[in-house]
């Protein structure tokens, strides 16, 4: 069978995301959701003339004639509807936040003053224009769009919601999405597997791993069983956007799930990719329903979902998946013409980001991803790779 | 009054952290916190001598005899007991993630077989010792320790977890924590402000900011009135481990924060910082409560989070912050003898991080914070910035 190339397989699966809609949530929920609306200025920001230092606020043309000694007629707190200035060679107090007063137009710092029997007297030659005076409309004027949509929203994100008073905003509703594992070697996670079993591990992984992105996928596991894999998936097909199955891809004599999901109607759109782990890697469409099948070991699952589902998912939500580059930090050698995902370690310095091997027993060695942190991918065309050269890395962390 | 640096102020900071004791959880639901535990190997990993690929398990001994003709005497799936190879000259169809059968040493992979009326032929002229056998205990002996106790858990760690049935998981308990906001210009997000008033929305940032760590802060307003604000602070300190303020530490003549502290019993350890943004930063102590009182600049309250409370968290719950710099994309000036954050947006390229200013109208300019991703911490001793230059770096997205 030719394989498709880790190339071609990303861009068959990105040229099949699917818009899941819009849903309206509360703003203080949304970090780590992707905006579906511009976000406007209500009104300008700031407000109003807004005072920026403790102090007094005083008419400069008074200051210009080089009054210097400034009596004292009030307070302008943070909060209060504006007052004004009554005499124009007085001052008033004015706190940070506030309205500037009526009547004056530079606000002097506490620092700079000196107050005695409510008289405030300053020793400046000059001052500025506006001086720590923050004008109205300056950052932003209303109905400029201050975030657009199709942004990953995060807490600076928030606050500018609440400041607009955007209680309820519109985001990307997540897909509906099951994860299923098979192999009757598999145990649950609370009991003792007999000498020839083991623990399902892979399902948690791949929660965890969409966890990050926000989307709460449901389990299940089945029985390499053909009739039971059938009906179940059959009933998956209908009630979630996307199935993601590890295990049951390759050429065992239970590996069902291939020829389960085409007897099904889910078009294959490859299987089988150029790639160390993750080979047998299966992708199909039905409609609108979109499936993943990921070989069983774990590492090939783990890399698997990174490098496809990911992007998928991203693009699905109308973002732009981020492109990240790491330095090797040691000569590597891969002679198999596959593309290599090798393990690495990652650490930055002066700048720049470098991954060292930690290559671990192969894609059952599960326990080496908590000693790695991404995957540096290393195309298939090459055998030596030497220290300093640059690679495309996804980081798991 | 003499302004504390930075590096002493952050000194100071992670000389006050705290312990907040342990807890155990669903080890699915650990994500993004601090393991507080030894994870070891409650078995060899793989647990038994285990196929890797779907084929015939024969015995080595036959093949070198010169056989390349078994009879297939049935099959070892994954999840079965082993069975036992009868004729040493015969073999037994394997599956990946089965048991070796007993009296088998390698895999011949289908790939490489042609099988007919029950028998299995290959034209292979060697073998690799236990070829396509993954050795029990190959990449982990039982009692290893795979995860040390203060690693931050990611979907590796948890599918690491599944595997050994630690299906229960002791972490780093969080602290609790409440957000105050002061300030009478201040109304929630859902009401709409008069000419002189503002919404709140630092308070929403820093919530938003402290559930990136996990942490589920509680947020509360107050308005600036002495006794108010003495008598809900007093309540405060005897219910959670940390306060959060925002604004009212500054020279305004509603600036009560400090005061009210002081007089609660709330040790200062410092006032004033020699950074801009959020220079009236001030942060104490009362037993093990801790007390960081932000500025109420928007800019002043997010950067303090990220440069101070960010690295006290961690050290709190035995991780080492992360450490990252970035090279400086455009010459800079900044005069005034002060620490400088200033906002900027990053990129990579070539495996370098890059950092280019956008440095907004200010502390108050809240929207800007959505247009920059990180803030580049640029030393008080200096007044030129040149482009390549490199800086630490705090990442907020």
């Amino acid at each position: 069978m030719e394989l498709t190339t880790v190339k071609e397989a990303l861009q068959i699966v990105l040229n099949n995301s699917e818009d899941f809609g819009i849903e309206e949530i509360d703003f203080l929920h949304s970090s780590g959701r992707i905006l579906k609306e511009n976000i406007v200025a209500d009104r300008d920001f700031p407000p109003f003339n807004r005072v920026s230092m403790d102090g007094i606020a005083i008419s400069s043309t008074a200051f210009n004639k080089g009054i210097r000694a400034f009596k004292i007629e009030g307070i302008q707190a943070a909060g209060s509807p504006q007052i004004s200035l009554k005499n124009s060679e007085n001052c008033i107090e004015a706190m940070t936040g506030a309205v500037l007063p009526k009547n004056t137009d530079v606000v002097i710092q506490y620092e700079l003053l000196t107050i005695k029997n409510n008289v405030a007297t300053v020793q400046l030659e000059t001052l500025k224009e506006f001086q720590n005076v923050h004008l109205k409309g300056l950052d932003r004027k209303q109905h400029d769009v201050l975030i657009p949509k199709d942004t990953l929203i995060s807490a600076a994100e928030i606050s500018v919601f609440a400041t607009v008073g955007k209680a309820k905003i519109k985001v990307a509703k997540q897909p509906k999405v099951i994860i299923v594992s098979t192999g009757n070697e598999l145990v649950d996670v609370n009991q003792i597997p007999a000498e020839h079993q083991i623990r399902r591990s892979n399902v948690y992984a791949l929660a965890s791993l969409l966890e990050k992105l926000h989307i709460k996928a449901e389990t299940a596991h089945i029985k390499d069983d053909k009739e039971v894999l059938t009906s179940k998936i059959k009933v998956f097909l209908t009630e979630y956007d996307v199935l993601l199955f590890s295990g049951a891809v390759s050429k065992g004599k239970f590996d069902f799930i291939p020829e389960v999901l085409a007897e099904l109607g889910v078009e294959k759109l490859f299987h089988q990719v150029a790639q160390r782990p993750g080979k047998p890697f299966w992708f199909g469409k039905k409609q609108h329903k979109t499936v993943f099948a990921f070989p069983g070991n774990p590492i090939s699952t783990f890399v698997s979902c990174v490098k496809y589902f990911y992007p998928w998912y991203y693009k699905s939500v109308g973002l732009e998946f981020p492109k990240s580059e790491a330095i090797l930090a040691e000569d590597f050698y891969f002679k198999p013409s596959l593309t290599y995902f090798l393990q690495v370690k990652l650490h930055q310095e002066n700048g720049s980001l470098f991954a060292t091997p930690i290559t671990g027993k192969g894609s059952g060695d599960l326990a080496n991803l908590v000693n790695a942190d991404a995957f540096l991918e290393l195309p298939a065309n090459k055998t030596n790779f030497a220290k300093g050269e640059i690679f495309p890395i996804i980081n798991y962390r």
